[in-house]
C-alpha cells in the first residue's frame, strides 16, 4: 500500500493543541493533511449548515501552509475536505484529541465523535479520539494511542459504517493500565440550569452539569476510562433500537392497505 | 390518570405552522406547552448551548399565552422547558410537525428527532413527527396520526430510552395505505458541494443533497414512507454497534494490566 492519506480534523478548532498533538503524531504513519472548524464547535451534535455559506481558509504556521479553517461544523469540515480541498479520498479521517472525555450520553453532543460519524457515512474509515480531562491535558498517551489504533485501522477491513471512539485516561502513559473494547454507557447528567440576571434585569440561563458514570456497567465506556484503561467503542449511526421493535408490534399499531386509523 | 402534560418543541422555530397544527391538535387528548426554538433550528443534530446564555421569551399570539421561545436548539429547550418553565415533568414530548421527512442518515442531523432524544434521556416518552415533503405542506393527516400515536405511548408502558420517529407521507389522510414498522435506513445522500464567488471575488461553498433511498431495504423508514405509509421507528441513543464489537475483538486491541503498548 502507498502512504495512507489521513485527515485530521476536531471540533475545538484549528487552533487547538489537541489537533496538533495528534496531526504530529499520525505524520509518522501517512501523509496528514489537516481541515477543521475554523473556531470551537464543542457540543455541536451532528449540526451540518444548510443556510448558511461555507467558507475555507488557509492557516500558515512558520511560513508553511498547515491546514484549512473551514466556518462550519466538524461534520461539514469533513464534507468540505472530502469534496473540495483533498485531491483523492483519504484512507482514515481522525477527529480530535478532545479536550475531555467522550464518554455515555456525551457521545451524542459531540462534534468530535460527529466529524468521524460524517467519514463514516462517506465510507471512510473514521476514528475519534478523546483525552479524559478538561484541564492541564497532556496529549502524548493520546496522541500515541491513537497513532497504535489508526495503524490497526489501516491494516484491517473495517466494519461499514462504524466509528472508532477512543478515549485516554488521562495519566502517564506507564501507568495507564490496558486497552478494553466498550459499550457506549447511558448514564446521563446530573443536570444544572442556572438561572441568572443580566445588567438590564433580564433573566438569562446557563447550561452546565456532571455526568453520573456510576449507573453504567463495567463494561462502558465511562467506567473503563476511569479505572485508567483506554476504551474504544465501535459506534454506528443505525439509531433503530430493535429491542424495542420488538416490542412495539405488541402495541398494535401496524395496518395494512387503506384501513381506516378507527379501525386500529 | 389526570389530564397528560404535553410539551410541544420541534426545530423549524415557534413561528412554524407545523408546530401549530400540532399543538392544536393534541389539546384534544391533554394539557399542551409549547417550548420551541426563538428561530429555524434545521439540521443542528443533538446540539446543546454551553457557551452561550439562554434567553427564554413568552409569545402571546391574540392576546394569550401561546408558548416559550428560547433562544437555543431544539434539545437545549426540552431541557429549559423541564428544568425552568414547566411545573411539573410532561407525561409525553412531542416535536415537530417538521418540514421535510426525518429518515435514514437524515435522523442524525435532525433536530426535530434531537428534541424528542433529550426527552428520552431525561426518561420522558418522546415522538418526532415529520410530513415527507418540503413544498405545500398539508399537517392535516400527520397532525392525526401524532395524536393517535401520542395516546397509545400515554397508555402503554414505553420502552426505556426509545424516540418513536413518526414520518406521515404527503397525501390526502383516505389515500394513506396503512402503518408500519419500520428500521432506520442506512442510504446516504447524493451530495452536492457548490463553488461560488462572492461579489468580492472570494470562494465560498453551499451544502445540498437529495437522499438516495433507492438502496434502503423496504423495512425501512424511507422505502415505506415513499409508498404510502405511515412509517414509525422506535430510535434509541446507544450508538454501539454490537456487531462490530463482536468483530473487533478479532483485531487483538485488547490489553490487560500495563503490558506495554508494544506487545499488543
Amino acid at each position: 500500500m502507498s502512504e495512507p492519506l489521513i485527515l485530521i480534523t476536531n471540533d475545538d478548532g484549528i487552533t487547538a493543541r489537541g489537533l496538533n498533538a495528534l496531526a504530529e503524531a499520525m505524520k509518522n504513519i501517512g501523509r496528514v493533511e489537516i481541515v477543521a472548524p475554523d473556531s470551537e464547535r464543542s457540543a455541536t451534535g451532528h449540526a451540518i449548515t444548510l443556510t448558511d455559506p461555507l467558507r475555507v481558509e488557509k492557516v500558515y504556521r512558520n511560513g508553511e501552509l498547515f491546514g484549512h479553517a473551514v466556518s462550519g461544523t466538524p461534520a461539514d469540515s469533513v464534507k468540505v475536505a472530502v469534496k473540495a480541498i483533498l485531491d483523492r479520498p483519504p484512507d482514515l479521517v481522525v477527529s480530535g484529541i478532545n479536550l475531555g472525555p467522550n464518554t455515555g450520553v456525551n457521545v451524542i453532543y459531540s462534534g468530535t465523535v460527529s466529524a468521524a460519524t460524517e467519514a463514516a457515512i462517506m465510507g471512510i474509515k473514521a476514528i475519534a479520539v478523546s483525552l479524559g480531562t478538561f484541564v492541564n491535558p497532556d496529549y502524548t498517551a493520546a496522541a500515541r494511542y491513537a497513532t497504535w489504533l489508526a495503524e490497526k485501522a489501516l491494516s484491517h477491513p473495517f466494519p461499514p459504517g462504524v466509528v472508532l471512539n477512543l478515549n485516554v485516561p488521562p495519566i502517564p502513559e506507564s501507568e495507564i493500565r490496558g486497552v478494553k473494547l466498550t459499550r457506549q454507557g447511558q448514564a446521563g447528567y446530573e443536570e444544572v440550569l442556572e438561572k441568572r440576571e443580566d445588567l438590564r434585569g433580564k433573566t438569562y440561563y446557563w447550561l452546565g452539569g456532571e455526568l453520573l458514570i456510576s449507573r453504567d456497567g463495567e463494561d462502558c465506556d465511562s467506567r473503563t476510562l476511569d479505572s485508567g484503561y483506554v476504551s474504544i467503542t465501535p459506534l454506528q449511526f443505525d439509531m433503530t433500537s430493535y429491542p424495542a421493535l420488538t416490542e412495539l408490534k405488541r402495541w398494535g399499531l401496524e395496518s395494512g392497505d387503506r384501513e381506516p386509523m378507527e379501525n386500529r
